[in-house]
């Protein structure tokens, strides 16, 4: 039923009351789509390595150190400008096409900001209606056009499974002997978002590391264990307890999140959200997460008790969303305005009660009006938000090495001048 | 008549009912705008090169293949590293201005990416109204400021005959000794699009060498004159039927392509096209094709006899069209709603019929809701119209090192190479 | 009043009915914004040079010979390809963001140029209603992200003050070791456009060498000073009389100028505008010209006497300016509509009057509806405006080159080639 009713979405998001052709032809694709996720990944890869990045069921594990630890390098080497123009050299005859027809400025910038780290030029389409869409060709033949011209699609589009299509497409070409292009899901629909969740885990495996003060609100490891009393506290991302709070029912930030953090052994999930239909966690995602065996706390206040201690204090990690009013419906608007959601936004008292490395994650923008974490909490150690973004920045440049298979070069290259002039990793 | 009438179309568009100092200072370009294509080609050259490309009517035999050969060149140094670093630094201290007031994706990304193989930095204006024309600025003080920052200029715009009249004005700077910079023209009003007719023609050149089997559906000659039957085959435009389906009328790809394939011998042109006045072929173009004596064709359907088979079984080349709806009068609605037009939409049937040989071209975008050719058709060998959108980019980018007189670097490197390490024509 | 008239402006500009957290903030800045220029001035140096660009007030004689001296050596550079990829080299490891929510083509493209010629990545919003702010993200917030992303912000706003607040912020985070960049401000509110200034006076920097005929009407200033009668004729911007005409309420580019040329000894200023309140000067700019002692006429006709003769004959420069309409009140259209404008249009006659060494300057666009630089008179030797765009190019990478630290390189590097291949300034 799943993959039926993703077929009849994607089929009525494509096109008017007659199917022409193209639509038709989409069926094909229908079929391929409504298969499990381990099944569809296989199809993305290429040589063992991925050849598109659509889900973050993609991002396992073992992908995820790979992918943190050219991140590393790329940021170490930008520091000079050796390190800089070696990067800017690497993919300089490469040229992106970010196909964002979903507006989203941040998620625009970082790629770009990525981009130019490689070397590679970027081009946008942001309006499809000034396109050639308007004069009837379909999405499809916009891609193939895109794939003429450039080395990469990066896309951000309101249909949900366009890109997942796409990455189809690209293969059936390559499989004909025609040009063939990788493609970067940067938010398709209500689903999916991997390169958010990305930089949101590689977020995390910094401040993990317990190293670097700009990254860990508390970066001795040693001193957490005896002074702070946190004699168990380990080093990356497993046994630990992550908080989220706020939208989880709309927020597909938190639902990739959730899912890859449930591939590490001895994490729990608390979700603090009002119980309400619109915020609180869905069912299909609940159910994930109970198949995979992750224990799940859903409760509506940070002073429900966790392990007998308020859960703004038991969480290693908390993870702020914004309420997304507007995808709300008449309903929710009448229903959510009889409802106090002051429980869940962040004051100074709550930050304060929290223990003392544990970071605070925005996917941003926040929201002022609302005001889930006021500006008076920025100064806080524990802040980690604008610190995601920039990571966010370094982590898809990580991303696109990897793509257009530039990974290696960074570490040979990293590794040589490590040995010969010791820069350190920061 | 034809130039009085151009210049009141060019008046009215760039002005209110009382003509300002400007619009009085255009006439000087009107009475240029009226004389003979012939006469004003020589003005649009500069030491036997084009200084400016603004017509079709610019691009004699002799010039289409210089500019094919530099295309070739350009899209096999493209294959290697040390060859895109060629070119990209080629002229990597120039900057373009592509100043789009009518939307064209296709054509503004082909642009772009020419520019960027080249290592040329690309800025756009796409808005006129966001620009200083809402304050008053005449179009002719907007060029000139990009002329102040940029070493190019591409325009698109719907004023007719405004990217000619910019080609005079920096004329008449360079004669005074101030900065002026080339003008191309990449589509202006209903006229011309010269770089369309110019990847049109690259696409055949290809194609007609009979070499590359990805340009050409058989690419054995040899074969094809024995196995084949087709015992007078040569390669090259010249002694050829074209065949042209759809708008006619309407489409300027269609007539800026017939009267470049009338300067070479040999050449037959059949159009296929309802009996329709919006979509058959106009007088003026009839006329100057008759003055050139070129045989030409108009039936409407494929099935009609040349040379005593039906016209599909006996053309070389098909040219299909878009059926440019948004055209439409009210009068045309009405009557085009009575006219069966399926007969000018292509079917696997049809090309089945083709000559092994023949292939398909389309300028794109096609319309997936009239269905001009089906997606069923695009794995056919004939279908080359993908193909002829990446062929626009090289032959663009030929195009560019021409203006910027740096075809004669491409050549010389080309050479080079080609005597040094034994890289191949593809 | 001053400081809290506009702090109200900035609140209003930036929120709703209710207050936000990030409004309240905005309080401390406030306070900063109320401060005296000389005071604030300090703030927004580093190592006294400039940190950031916000008020012309900034721009200093000896800084403005500094900036204008780059900027000569940068457009002597680029007359070589040796110079230009000097340049393109020297700041290609930086990123700039420009961010102008506020339409300006000419000055986003110069601003664009600037950072080509130096090898800057450009990087832009222009709309903001498609970006996080429409998701109830503070402008604030957006600033970080771009500082998170990008090594430079060049900002053009509607809201008065903004660029200035932004500096702040820069400076707070700075404190804090948190990332920090510098703020450009290309046109912020009514109040300032501190680039624009800069570029007129390297205008008129250029011209008073009285050294290259494309930059002085007459470039002798011996044969000026004997055949012409100008006996007291000295180079530079000092002891010279600059005339005003048109909209000088309303054009902060003319408060700007005519408070830097107020730096020079012996200046005076002639301010030829109709009698009425919107175009005359305001009380502000004339009491700060009169704190500085600067002599003033106000004069509503070129024919008007100083030092005994008319006006127009009497200047050394011209400033002419659109006249601004489209922030007429209601009451001004009607006023306006009553009065007699055209002896405030530059005419053939006026221009063969004025002295012969005298520059016509002009902010651009002019306006051709109103016509208060006829086109007739772009040919005329005095007319420099269009030399003054490309001049705003040339001093904006200057700026740049400054703000990046890359000024010094560019000495060295002009002088070293002075030295061995004699190339000369132009």
């Amino acid at each position: 039923m799943q993959g039926g009713s993703e077929s009849t979405r994607l089929t009525e998001a494509l096109g008017p009351l007659h199917p022409t052709r193209d639509e038709l032809d989409l069926q094909a694709y229908e079929a391929r789509l409504a298969r499990p996720v381990r099944v569809k990944a296989a199809e993305l890869q290429r040589d063992g390595r991925l050849r598109h990045l659509i889900f973050a069921g993609q991002l396992s594990p073992a992908l995820l150190d790979d992918l943190a630890e050219t991140a590393d390098q790329v940021r170490v080497l930008s520091k000079s400008r050796a390190g800089q123009d070696f990067l800017r050299d690497l993919l300089a005859h490469r040229r992106a096409m970010l196909y964002f027809t979903q507006p989203s400025t941040r998620t625009f910038l970082s790629f770009t900001a990525a981009c130019q780290i490689l070397g590679i030029t970027c081009n946008e389409v942001r309006d499809p209606s000034t396109s050639s869409e308007a004069k009837g060709e379909t999405r499809f033949d916009s891609i193939r056009m895109f794939s003429s011209y450039f080395d990469l699609i990066i896309m951000r589009s309101p249909v949900a499974r366009l890109a997942e299509s796409c990455a189809y497409l690209m293969n059936d070409l390559a499989r004909s002997a025609q040009r063939s292009v990788p493609i970067v899901n940067a938010g398709s629909g209500a689903d999916e978002h991997p390169t958010q969740a990305l930089l949101d885990v590689y977020t995390l495996q910094r401040t993990f590391k317990f190293e670097n003060p700009a990254d860990s609100p508390v970066s001795r490891l040693d001193e957490l264990r005896g002074r702070y009393g946190h004699a168990d506290l380990s080093t990356g991302l497993a046994h630990k307890t992550y908080g989220f709070c706020g939208d989880i029912g709309r927020g597909r930030t938190v639902r990739s999140l959730a899912m890859l953090l449930a591939d590490y052994p001895g994490v729990r999930l608390v979700f603090v959200t009002p119980d309400h239909p619109a915020l609180r966690m869905r069912d299909d995602l609940r159910q994930r997460l109970a198949e995979r065996g992750v224990p799940v706390l859903e409760v509506d206040s940070f002073e429900a008790p966790v392990d007998g201690v308020p859960a703004i204090e038991a969480i290693d990690a908390l993870y702020m969303t914004r309420v997304q009013r507007e995808h709300d419906t008449p309903a929710d608007q009448e229903s959510l305005a009889r409802l106090d959601l002051s429980p869940y936004k962040l004051t100074r008292d709550l930050v304060a009660r929290m223990k003392a490395y544990a970071p605070i994650l925005h996917p941003f923008p926040r929201d002022q009006h609302f005001g889930e974490i006021p500006a008076e909490i920025d100064s806080d150690p524990r802040a980690m938000y604008f610190r995601q973004a920039r990571n966010g920045m370094w982590v898809r440049a990580a991303l696109l090495a990897h793509l257009l298979d530039a990974d290696g070069a960074i570490e040979r290259y990293f590794h040589r001048e490590f040995r010969e002039h010791h820069i350190y990793s920061s």
